[in-house]
């Protein structure tokens, strides 16, 4: 068991979510200069109870429930300091090589990134704040608000949280495109008002004159196609992890339509709003959750997506009621 | 009848809502540097539909439902060509000196400002477009955003329309404050999390840590309560109008945390987010009238919110099923 | 001679400076899909003396020296009333075809966009604040500030005019990359910090963690190699047009540095700022202009920078002392 | 002599300005809310030579000169995350009770808040990057940029300062107010484009549609004036300090034009900022200062602008070169 230092809360893990780069990391060894050199504990979507305090610490009680904000940054860089501490070099980020993560019973963390849970949301909710969070910085960076017309490429648990955040935030339209039918399915009752089969069709035709483009699916054509789809003065936003580092980009049409693209690196200051908003009930993360596991059985939870394409979030239950 | 010109389109009025200022206007001929010389139509709340065009005209086809933006800027002024058309010093506007308003049968209006209404959308909420408008103006000044934790001062039909568009926006929390319990009900029902009695209590105390204030009430003390209740960084937008042109502000605590402090007129580029909010179903405008009269009864219509505090929105029925 | 409708001006031509775009209409018939399918005035930057007035037109006397918006948009659209009028569809910009330019005696201007010149802005000087809006609406998206250290590609005229606005603005450091030593030598003298052989070495390795990074080469390198040199969270904004409409971005960097890129198309509410700047000596255009000719050698003058690359901007004299 | 803990490193005192503050407490003992309770060490101006280093301390070799940012905040809370750290509740600034501040031959400072300084900037201008970063977050809050027009009530240090950073942000005219013809002809040797007679006359008359106005000088009529002479949409940042808590405030004009008011208080990101200004020679504090006392005489440099208003910035030399 770790030893809480200074600071440092220990909890015991309730609920851990099982993320795409869970699955990468656990394939193939690395994404992109993350390499793993050594064994590393996966798991970055966790909530849990507050069972021990670092001498230093003093915000929580034991028995607190938490949300798990699963990177710490330095808090000295400029980055830092100017509010996008997402982007600090020194960020210690869970299941991040050579950090571990979260799919374990008991877990350290500074008592600044354990978010007190409300008696109205759940553990398994507080774990998936992490992806309502992707969701919620992606909307945020591309100006999602009232009245928007959104258009998002891949209808995976990025596309889905994504499609809930725009929604909340007064999306009126949000159309979704995806190759598997099942997928369109799901999101359709999620919230997005229309989606588009993108092995017949296309955002450009489809979501025409939206107001931000929301890549979620890392496809090449995707992209270009999202860029297009665009207003003037439209904003495309990145999630969605590219199978190259280089991509090739409408750069005339970006011109032409002065379009604003840029990419999203995890989150920063997202937690609070993303439990608030599951506590409000604007956010109904529980019926994101389709799988449950067992710690013993988290290799079938690593594989249940690949498995069951209809599969949008598996879950190991940890510890808990 | 009047007659359209070049690019007007001419209107059968169905809807006109009644404003506070029109009601100002009735009974004290002036609103500040606005003075009535002679007579002046009031109404600018106003749905119709199209029933001719002018020479020029092009874009409506007669029989075209339309809501009616009621100001018609210069589109040259350096207000204009950089977006805040609002602010053009040469603004016509229905119902504001000189200017006659749509309390009548028929209205010309340039053809850009007649906004066509989806088969979902009645003649009423048409017409209500304007006071969303308002609403969302403030809102947009304000900040509001998902998870935001948004005060309001007054329950009239302004501070509705800012809690409807708040809580559309993904506000969390939207506490307002009135002296009267009925309309304090009613916003509860509309979409408030909570209601302060400004008779017995304040927001400063009640919506302590609010990201914004939006004073819907002009009255004094709810503004400088309003302000004394945010967050550091804060913003107060104040919509209602003082009783004087000058009021006391917390200038200290602006300061110490950097309170942003501004007000509104009117509104721009709101009226097809208006128009898609109605649409989607995200907000609900017919239940904002609770009282309809028909043009004869238009005086009845400017008295009823006085004679019964809990009318929020007179409507004059002028034509249409 | 033409003749001024309504509240357009007749403007007796002074200069007209000549722009990469004149050279290429001259020689390729077209620009992307703006092609020449019948004779063409060209010349957009330019400044004259205005000489009659239509029959509304009431905003200059005739003897008004003048430098011409060469862009009049509809007004109308949703990006003329939000303040973006530069992407009007319907916009009329001279020398664009099927729209005659000013490389004439005599041309035709709606009032708004003819700006008065002060007495101290030379001829010269009002027709550059046309390249001079470019790099003003460049770095006013790249959000050039106080301190900034601003990454440029391209020594040309436009890299000029982006280096004298940067500095301007305020920015400590400005660093150009060009492969002709005349032109980085020019441009140190006009500002620039720093030069960069383009031939031997890079903006990525000679401007590391630029807040800003200007491009304005449309070289592709050059475009991939600013948008690395870039600080987390830096702004690349692309100027120069690329020789394909698709261009390979880093996108892997972009997404885990959030850099923000978008592109240019001309400019908007930038005149009154570029004269402004003129007049009161914070930026000098006269120094830009290094060749002269009379109008019956225009030809020469589309000709000059291609044979002397020292040239930076030859500038047709049509009239005046 | 204090000692450096951990990550602080121990500073030799070189030069020190007097501030307003320190003269307020000196004579009055309190600030507001902040009373001096215990004998206080003035002083939050200073720069120094790093003499020692904590046993974590790493970023500064000794005999390294810094400016010292006077407030090292908690790092935590919402403010600091979220990059506007200087509103931090926790905040430890110099010379406000009960932190002793920089008037001293030694004091100790977290290795984080002591900048560097390049061998062009003088011990004096480090020390006064500390008015200089008021004068550059007034000017950042107020959006001052390329051709603004900028309205600046009080010519004292910080009305000096805002002016230096206006013109070096862009800002084409600066009309400052102020009563003391002296402290005129002064700021117009240091940009000012214009001054205004503060008994004689007004920025509502003289500085008709400023773009920024900025408040320097705390006096209740100069707040309405400058608020009053703005254009639409203009901005309005208070930086002196009022007599009283509250002000009158000309609302109804605010509203009119949608005027935007805030205050400030200290900055936050400043100083790499400020001493690249210097550095690059784009801005010259050394102009600022005009009477330097030894640290003996620290009562004299107190009192100094008081028995002489022309003194700009009386300087504490405690030791150097």
């Amino acid at each position: 068991m770790p030893v809480a230092d200074s600071r440092q809360v220990l909890v015991e893990i309730r609920s851990v979510g099982v993320c795409g780069s869970d699955v990468h990391y656990y394939e193939h060894g690395r994404i992109g200069d993350f390499v793993v050199r050594s064994p590393l504990v996966l798991g970055h979507e966790a909530s849990g109870v507050v069972i021990g305090l670092g001498s230093s610490a003093s915000r929580h009680q034991p028995g607190q429930r938490v949300a798990l904000e699963p990177g710490v940054p330095c808090r000295a860089c400029r980055e830092c300091t100017t509010g996008r501490y997402n982007l600090c070099r020194d960020i210690k980020f869970f299941a991040t090589p050579p950090v571990d993560g979260a799919l374990a019973r008991y877990v350290v963390i500074h008592e600044d990134f354990a978010f007190p849970l409300p008696d109205g949301v759940s553990d398994d909710a507080g774990a998936l704040c992490e992806p309502l969070s992707v969701g919620i910085w992606a909307c945020r960076k591309a100006g999602v608000t009232l009245g928007s017309r959104v258009a998002v490429a891949g209808a995976g648990p990025i596309g889905a949280a994504v499609t809930l955040v725009a929604r909340a935030a007064g999306a009126t339209e949000v159309i979704v495109s995806d190759p598997v039918p099942a997928r369109r399915a799901r999101i359709l009752e999620m919230g997005a008002t229309a989606t588009v089969d993108s092995t017949v069709s296309s955002l450009e035709t489809e979501a025409r004159d939206a107001d931000q483009f929301i890549d979620c699916s890392g496809a090449p054509a995707a992209v270009a196609d999202g860029i297009k789809c665009l207003r003037p003065a439209g904003v495309a936003v990145l999630v969605g992890m590219a199978p190259s580092s280089e991509l090739a980009f409408p750069v005339a049409s970006m011109q032409r339509n002065e379009i604003l693209v840029t990419g999203t690196f995890r989150y920063a200051n997202t937690y609070p709003e993303a439990i608030a908003l599951v506590a409000s009930g604007a956010i109904d993360l529980d019926s994101f959750v389709d799988a449950r596991f067992p710690l013993e059985s988290s290799e079938d939870a690593l594989r249940a997506s690949q498995r069951d394409p209809s599969i949008l979030k598996p879950l190991v239950r940890v510890s808990g009621p």
